[in-house]
């Protein structure tokens, strides 16, 4: 049973009905291979996640931060263009304007390509966003924060339940 | 200069005049305190990321995984009841259809109040979220990922800027 580690179907009799020969399948989870973090495990406890064919998790995270990462970069350019070279923060903003950020590869591919002084800028978001990524952003402390968050969410939608329903209760 | 750890003016000089004497702010980066993974220095050397206000863009990218988390677990409850509770199945996935999941929170504390076996499946969705943000969430492999995903896509997108401009060239 995928999820072992964490329910045990004692816990949860209306979701786990006894019943364990399922097929087991963990496509995006290599966990054969060693990890860094942890030592090679002979039985995989990992949930399994659906949806994800061959990219992991993980991945799709990275992909969402990386165009985060552009969006910081450019934020950080222009904030340091600003202050001393506003020509060129106003030929940034005025692309801005216009190329969404979304997908920051195609907003620096288009960049590059608007005329040479903006290929300059170009070429500043993605060093920027390389360094900003590799030494600046604190992933110990996404973790910690992102970690508190669901703590944090799980008791506050909790406890919000339970006080509007004993409310309703005592109302009768 | 915020940026003299990652480019120096003389470098860039476009985009770096020589002019020094701006005004620091870091009011996302509380520097003066000592980091888990580097040691305390003196000298905050990294770059102003403006306009997070009180927040972090690590605090940012936290609520991002979050909605991401809360997304993964209804999947991972999902393929689990499908296969032997497909009463369950068939309500969680009723429920999707008529509500968002781009707001974590809001979409459990909704499914919380439809009924009494609805609030069943929120309290497994919050409590799976939790073991898999904790436990099985690979946060090393996010960020070797990520930091991968920002080399090649830099690379990627000034080889086709280099191959473009030359066949141009060649073409004239």
């Amino acid at each position: 049973m995928e999820s072992s580690a964490i329910l045990t179907p004692s816990q949860l009799p209306y979701l786990f009905p006894s019943k364990s020969n399922r097929k087991k399948a963990y496509p995006s989870w290599p966990c054969s291979k060693p990890r860094t973090s942890q030592p090679t495990r002979l039985h995989c406890q990992k949930m399994y996640v659906p949806g994800f064919g061959e990219a992991s998790p993980e991945a799709k995270g990275a992909k969402n931060l990386h165009n985060f990462f552009t969006y910081i970069a450019v934020r950080i350019v222009a904030a340091q263009l600003q202050s001393y070279n506003t020509e060129a923060y106003k030929e940034l903003m005025e692309f801005m304007d216009r190329h969404s950020l979304n997908d920051g590869d195609k907003f620096c591919a288009s960049l590059m390509r608007e005329s040479s002084r903006h290929k300059g800028l170009a070429l500043r978001i993605l060093e920027v966003r390389s360094a900003y990524c590799k030494n600046d952003f604190e992933w110990d402390n996404l973790k910690r924060v992102a970690v508190k968050m669901v703590d944090e969410s799980n008791t506050s939608i909790m406890r919000e339940y339970v006080l509007e329903t004993s409310q309703a209760e005592s109302e009768k």
